[in-house]
Order: C-alpha cells, then sequence, then structure tokens
C-alpha cells in the first residue's frame, strides 16, 4: 500500500460505519479513536470475521475479531434476543458476526466511494473460532495495517477492525 | 458458487499444487484423498493462514489450518533449519506460513487456468494464531466448502486446506 493517504480514509470510513451500522442493528458500538494505531495492536478473542478486498490499487483483508463478551451482546442484539446462549462453535450465530463484517465492509467502501471512485471488489466473510485468538502481521514491509479498537456497552465486550493491506 | 464442476476442478488443483509445493520446498506434505469432503471439517489448529480469491465467476477465501507438530516441521524445513523453536507468536514464522499459502495458491490458480481462463485476483496472507482454532462455515446455502485434509511427515503433522467459495 503506497497510498498512505488512501488508507487513512479507510480507516475514516471503517471507523464511522461501524458505529452506524451498529446502531442501524439496535446496539451501540463506540470507536475509542485515541486508540487507533497502525500495526496490529488487539487483546486475544474468541471470534474473527474477515473479509478480503481488492480494489485496483490495493489488496488486502479486514477482520472483525471479537471477544466472548462483546459477542454475546453483539449476536443476542442482532438476533432480537431469539439466540440466548451465543457460541463461537454454532454456524447461525457466527453467521451473524460475518454479516455484521459484510455490512460495516458495505457501508465503509461506500464511504469510500465518496473519495475514491474506482473499483473495489469483496469476499464473503470467512470466520474463525477459538481461544486466545490473534491476528498475526506479515513481516512483508509492503504490508500497512491498521487496529480500530472498539468497545460495546456490555461490560468488558472488546472488538477490534484490523485493516491490512498492500 | 452454482459451477459446481468448477469447485471440484479447483479442489483437484488445490491438492495437487500442495504436494508439488512442498516438495519443491524441501518437505513432503501427503493428501488424504478418500477425506477429502464437502464442508467444513478439521480438527482444532494452532495456526490458519487465509487468502480471498475473486473471479468473474467465484468469490470465496482459501484458508490452510495447520496443527503445531505441522506448523514445527513446515516453519523448521522452511526456514532450512534457521528458526529452530517456530511460534505461532512470532510474525517471522508466521510470514513463511503465510507465503507457503501463497505459493500453494498461485500454483492451484495456474493449473486452474488450464480449463478456467477467467481473470482471478488474490489477496495476500492474512495469518491468524490461537488454542482449538476452527474455521466456522457461513450457514449462507450459496456458500459451497470443500475441505482438503492434509499429512505432514512429522508423527502427528496434521494440517487441512478449507476451500469456501459462492
Amino acid at each position: 500500500m503506497r497510498d498512505l493517504k488512501l488508507l487513512s480514509v479507510m480507516v475514516q470510513a471503517f471507523a464511522v460505519s461501524t458505529v452506524k451500522v451498529s446502531r442501524g442493528l439496535g446496539f451501540n458500538l463506540k470507536v475509542k479513536k485515541d486508540a487507533i494505531v497502525p500495526g496490529v495492536k488487539s487483546e486475544s478473542a474468541s471470534a474473527a470475521a474477515l473479509i478480503g478486498v481488492i480494489g485496483e490499487d490495493f489488496k488486502g483483508s479486514v477482520t472483525l475479531l471479537i471477544n466472548k463478551k462483546a459477542f454475546d451482546y453483539i449476536i443476542k442484539a442482532m438476533s432480537g434476543g431469539m439466540i440466548q446462549s451465543p457460541s463461537t462453535d454454532d454456524p447461525v450465530s457466527m453467521s451473524a458476526l460475518g454479516e455484521l463484517a459484510n455490512m460495516i465492509c458495505g457501508s465503509a467502501l461506500q464511504e469510500l466511494g465518496k473519495s475514491y471512485s474506482k473499483h473495489v471488489d469483496i469476499t464473503p466473510p470467512q470466520m474463525f473460532a477459538g481461544e486466545n485468538l490473534k491476528s498475526i502481521p506479515s513481516e512483508s514491509e509492503d504490508m500497512k495495517y491498521y487496529t480500530i479498537p472498539l468497545l460495546g456497552e456490555a461490560e468488558g465486550a472488546k472488538l477490534y477492525l484490523v485493516l491490512g493491506f498492500r
């Protein structure tokens, strides 16, 4: 990713979109604005949803990492209370997480479209579950990473959006 | 993914390429041919490298999931013995895993190119580490998954290639 200005516009678009999408779905995520940092800096998570992004000038991925408290909080909210005990092993709960990542990505690319008119394509979300789950950056010098930390309203609910592009 | 014939050609291309690439890198991975199955069927892993794939007729991802024994075996071999104690928290070891996924993907798409002439684009690999790491399929009906189980020569070294496309 040579165009660092474009990357910072993307980070901004993803931060704004996450707040907007969560509000639309009936829950609140707050961006810890002063904690947005270059690189991968997240606490360990319980689940992740990754979306591949390919534009004409960049290629990479956006990963939503989420701890168990945030997972429970969000999946209960997204299912309108239908899922009372969300499990990271359950494809239904995890598909909801993927759909959240998908909506954030769609909204962010729409936002990005205001200043970047070229075509951008995305993959369907791929979900992971595990303990102590971490995104590990590549050593490759042309890969640039940004981490956007987010807080849910539930006590201890933490999420991270990790953007990695070259 | 409507074209199930194309998907089976892809599965074949990835199976062949994994064997070919590993041999070129100086180690041996064997495909458990009779165990290639639709869906996501893997034992829990310690690390993963995911590559997003976007073709004109399909979008999805290829994930290489690997247990700790296979990780140690492969990273030692790929580093020519330079890395004696590979760690899934170490970006250098994990970048090697990403590079392996990248080479398998590149080789498979070259193989696929023999029967599929349209353009296919891929993202750089994104790596994950964790305990009890699992790929969780989407509930979406248009997503099709295939798991290719692989064995390393070291005792208990297990890997899985999970293809997920729509």
